[in-house]
């Protein structure tokens, strides 16, 4: 996705060189402040081929935790809205939800008492919302829900609530060879439906949660097709994250933002290599464009790693402070 | 990496049109014969924006098993070699080794035992033999491994045995806007250490089986450190590859090569995509320059994948025939 800004220079002026471009503002969305301005010196430091700190664009790895760093989070993740959507869907073929826990939670809304059983109630209906179909058949079923459901506040469809300044950034980065990636932990094959049309990430740069899939030589359809199963195979969260990262991208990033204490590993892990890196909090602060919340929030919980960002001076980014807009138009 | 007939042509003009380059033979290992047309075909049709087969550049993946499609794998896989090796260095520590299987196997060399153990001694010397270290450390013993093990029968280093034709056809996909990956049975970390380098595919576009990380806060040099863990998390081998692909690369390719049973779903699931599908198994036919070896070998056994190339049509590549040359000079 190009910002607005970017798409109208690039249409007036295709062969303008990139250090022309560059000397336009790409973040516009961002107040000029300490935290647009430690981002591009960073980007400008280790772009400069004649600098003791220049990182070769190979290596010029930048991760974003998803929820509540690239878009909403509150009041409820949005992957557990669609869940509680598909449940009340499932619900008649599966009459003993309505009494044991934690679907009558789900059938009657009770998110609070969801969110509060600590990852295992949310993993349950998780697991039993996105199974038992085909892979293709539940990337259809997500596409379908993002177009029609929408934000309970802001009224608008989820995919509209990702933040204007951090599409600037992920374009500003790309545009400076950056490779960008997700590392979430909501579920991969959730977010890769809309990730690349949202935020210009394709499907194999976004990392998450994922459950077992069966592969079957001859579906319904007669084609081969892979079953989704109910059972986690990988928790992409707190330590699960340098994992992940490991795992799927074998580099350690130069670049990470997060928003909660999911992401404090992933911010050490990228903090702890050698040479530059750039590492940095989002801070929900904004009542009324958006929410503010930290340390006491069931949803995107931040406090340890509010801590250890004060400590390591890692950069925190002030939502109302920071951000000139919050949404695009 | 550049073919060194590549890389002349690119140095010599470096502002010669894709369009003039393609018009070079970009497959010059490969014999004018039934394979190379085929692949040349397929290319082409899925590339002319005018053709009703057109793909998209972002949807031009292509998938590629590593041991005896990339690289040799006789007479035992490389990395089993390489697992060996470790085994004696370890051994010294481990005393109970020398009278249990399959360590015990592994240091008289017993590789027959070792292989005929159905996986179970072969994942329990990978595992003993992989662990216990960091990721940064494992990536450094790999390095020095590769750079001065050699192969008993060529007596050249490893990496010097991955297949010329098939070092082109990765060149000359990348050339038409493909993005190559590998999906090996394989550790996907041992084979990130040597897979930018040999085959230019650089580390997050290889999928692979993996052990578990552990991630510490403050490892021994003071700073995060991811452990490796002997227990295994993935195998991403026969039915395992198209759960791999889905889970890391969250998209169907359109072009596949395999040459064993481990790589027969693989193939379906590529196959069974809708619009045009290239799949081909590498058949080992060359005893003089490299093996011959199908149905009884205990490494790359290739059975019931050749049947279904034959019943599906799929492109069988025949070494002996379809090669000009096996390994680059």
């Amino acid at each position: 996705m190009s910002t607005p800004s970017s798409r109208t220079l690039l249409a007036a002026a295709p062969l303008l060189a990139a250090a022309t471009l560059a000397s336009a503002d790409p973040l516009p969305s961002w107040e000029d402040g300490f935290s647009k301005k430690s981002i591009v010196e960073f980007v400008e430091r280790i772009s400069r081929e004649d600098s003791a700190d220049y990182i070769a664009p190979r290596e010029r790895i930048a991760v974003f935790d998803n929820d509540g760093t690239l878009w909403a989070e509150q009041p409820i993740y949005f992957q557990l809205a669609f869940a509680l959507d598909r449940v009340k869907i499932l619900a008649p073929v599966h009459p003993e939800w309505r009494t044991t826990a934690p679907f009558k939670d789900a059938l009657s809304g009770n998110t609070q008492a969801l969110l509060a059983s600590d990852q295992k109630g949310l993993l349950q209906v998780i697991a039993a919302s996105h199974s038992g179909i085909t892979t293709e058949d539940f990337n259809t079923i997500v596409g379908s829900w993002l177009a029609t459901a929408k934000h309970p506040r802001f009224e608008r469809p989820y995919t509209e609530l990702a933040y204007q300044p951090m599409l600037e950034l992920l374009d500003y980065l790309r545009s400076q060879s950056f490779k960008t990636f997700i590392v979430s932990g909501g579920g991969v094959e959730f977010m890769r439906v809309f990730a690349e049309q949202v935020y210009g990430i394709p499907p194999e740069q976004v990392i998450g949660s994922s459950t077992a899939t069966r592969f079957v030589a001859v579906g319904t359809n007669g084609k081969p097709a892979l079953i989704k199963e109910p059972q986690v195979d990988f928790i992409n969260d707190g330590p699960g994250k340098p994992s992940g990262i490991n795992r799927f991208l074998g580099r350690r990033p130069i670049f990470a933002v997060g928003n909660s204490d999911g992401d404090l590993q992933m911010l050490q892990w990228t903090a702890g290599g050698a040479g530059p890196r750039f590492v940095a909090l989002l801070h929900h602060t904004d009542t009324d464009r958006e929410y503010a919340y930290d340390r006491y929030s069931q949803v995107g919980k931040l406090d340890k790693a509010l801590d250890e960002a004060e400590r390591q001076h890692w950069l925190i980014i002030d939502m109302k402070h920071d951000w000139r807009s919050i949404f695009g138009d």
